[in-house]
């Protein structure tokens, strides 16, 4: 890549049909914002929209915004926008809850529907919350019930036909390697076990194709590259296939047949209604809107290429400049088998993003030694991807990273 | 009460300690909002919160407001808040997740907690969201366990020596009834059940003593009495001795010892900590600390005295002025066992409602003929109390609740 310049980044930029949507977020000045996949960038509508449900829905219309505004609907409405998204029909999804919660409901459900099986296979090494949902429950259900965890390349081997079901991070939250979701469906349901797909890093990411591989269940968060807001509420996907099929544990009155009948005893909705719990967050939930309205202007098929192109370009720009810096690649060079981050491994990692963070380029670090790049092409520049490596150019070479402050593990970013 | 005019209960109002408090919320013009035990009014401080946490904390400082600006602990530091207003203490309290989410928590840790018995007893009249959780969880465990449903005055002698758990909801959602947490709680204590307080139309209507009473578990809403906006997070109490005994089993990275070590096992918190799953919805969470600064300055004692105030006013001025048209009242006419809501029933309960609120009086109708009212007395006024029943009145004198529009069933209010 030794031929490229700034130059070259800002004509790519120039050239960039997605370019004009960066104007629609705001973004600090004078920061390269590579954190994305953790929190995304606000949507400039957003400020408007939290105005408007709190001063005209709820302090004006009250009590009766639940219909006049529509609040009672709003999980399915932003549901059937998330559709889109990953490649599901209209009424397969709801927008609620946050991603433990809903994975729970699924373990659950697909437990229930495999009841002479015991083995749930997910990745170890992924983010753990996952791993601590499945082991609560199966601790709370006591029925004998465990998780084989198995890395990248042993997955197709541990889906065995012991297995009820197996439950998976698509795009993994350290390395960024993307799961072959159809390969790995394909291989589940011939042993007979049922797939729930984890999309958080996928979900707005890449063009997601569950019904395409015959999908059983998913789940995804609306605060990453969907761009929903801190903590925005989440998704959660049940076939068509699947609904009223099994009951998922959490049964609040939104999952009843007639919520307004305010019958004592419980009867699920048989579709994708059953989902629900309860009362939503409805400001949090109307906010998360403001993100799904730019996707439904966005092509996939661009968003993804796009964040190809900024990965490679990352990675190449990287290794030209910091060659001699002891930063190793963790995330594949193969541009369809990653999500849309990149990541480099240093024993000094922590340090290194911080002296980042500090020339404001804000990627984030996970333990022990990651230094993790989100690229998120709605509002990533190409001229960002040099920029930013310049900059890390310039802490490795002139050791800024040793700045004491920059060592005390304290800060959490 | 004949000898009461309008003019009395300006009176009143001007004599009001608490009357300044309504200068904190929004209130439309004109309407007489009797209805914030469903949702309560804005505090005119949301707006701007909302603009903050949105555009500085969100838009601006991005990822770094988990520390910076202190996302992070905002769920324990509105359960501290929250902990004076139910007669807990400091780390007993969280702000977190839904209602119904939270009860299923509490009966999973409780049952866990009994594990030789197998009756949980309810009060089968309720808000049957709770009903419904605990049916779910059930079901769930599979293990044989039951729900004993009582009426108020059958619940003691429901809590025999079978009882792992005695489930409550302290106000009654229709009739307003009261339940004795003490005597419940003991009787309960005496046999060695465990109980869980909901307290939905009780933290913010009346001074909740939770620790006085020796109670184990409670759970509450957000965005009733506590005018926390709409769907705005709930909470969750464990008493300190019960902290680290049981898991609750929605077991998620924040309810982690360790949440950032990113471990690949599950190791639960051992204080309150433990109880949160995930992320939460950060603006809905942090808009409901508007709403428990008021109650930061209120004194619940006064409080609870003009809300007996007011009840008892509603039902005299009802009972004199309405007399022939068949209202009959559903709740005590005991201030001290009631809530801070009046229920009348009448089987035209729908239609009048209807018509009432085209007259701009907001209270609300729950199936199948009762009309219900709530006084919130940080912004219901005595006069309100007045102008109410004047409105009631002329709507029974006049049979305005025949016309058409306000028979149609399928208007939800």
């Amino acid at each position: 890549m030794s031929e490229l310049s700034r130059n070259f980044f800002l004509d790519l930029d120039r050239c960039d049909e997605l370019a004009s949507f960066r104007d629609e977020f705001h973004l600090p000045e004078d920061l390269i914002y590579l954190d994305g996949n953790s929190l995304g960038a606000m949507p400039l509508s957003a400020k408007q929209r939290a105005i408007d449900v709190v001063e005209r829905e709820w302090g004006q219309d009250l009590i009766t915004s639940w219909n006049k505004n529509n609040w009672f609907h709003l999980a399915e409405k932003l549901g059937d926008k998330i559709a889109r998204l990953i490649g599901v029909g209209l009424g397969e999804v709801m927008a609620c809850d946050a991603t433990g919660i809903n994975l729970y409901k699924l373990l659950a459900m697909a437990l229930d529907m495999r009841p002479d099986r015991k083995v749930i296979v997910m990745e170890g090494s992924n983010f753990p919350t996952d791993n601590y949902t499945a082991q609560g429950l199966i601790k709370h259900l006591d029925r004998g019930h465990q998780i084989r965890f198995a890395e990248k390349d042993d997955i197709l081997t541990a889906i065995t036909d012991d297995v009820a079901v197996v439950s998976l991070t698509q795009v993994h939250y350290k390395t960024g390697h993307l799961l072959d979701m159809e390969e790995i469906t394909n291989k589940a349901h011939e042993v007979g076990a049922l797939v729930i797909w984890d999309l958080c890093h996928s979900a707005g990411a890449l063009a997601v194709d569950l019904n395409n591989c015959n999908a059983d269940f998913a789940l995804g968060c609306g605060y990453k590259y969907l761009n929903g807001g801190p903590g925005a509420p989440a998704f959660i996907f049940v076939a068509r296939r699947h609904q009223g099929k099994a009951m998922q544990p959490l049964t609040g009155w939104w999952g009843h047949a007639a919520p307004f009948a305010f019958e004592k005893d419980y009867r699920p909705a048989d579709n994708i209604q059953q989902t629900l719990t309860g009362t939503q967050p409805i400001l949090s939930l109307a906010v998360l809107e403001c993100g799904l309205e730019i996707f439904e202007r966005a092509d996939m098929a661009k968003i993804r290429e796009k964040s190809m192109n900024l990965c490679d370009y990352f990675i190449g720009l990287v290794e030209e400049h910091c060659e001699e810096y002891g930063l190793s690649l963790a995330t594949t060079r193969h541009r369809e088998e990653r999500g849309s981050q990149v990541s480099f491994q240093h024993e000094k990692g922590f340090a290194i993003m911080q002296a980042l963070i500090a020339s404001k380029v804000v990627g984030d670090f996970r333990a022990p030694d990651i230094i993790r790049f989100g690229f998120t092409p709605l509002y990533t520049r190409y001229v960002d991807v040099w920029d930013a490596v310049i900059c890390l150019k310039n802490i490795m070479e002139n050791e800024l990273w040793r700045k004491p402050e920059y060592n005390q593990l304290t800060a959490v970013t």
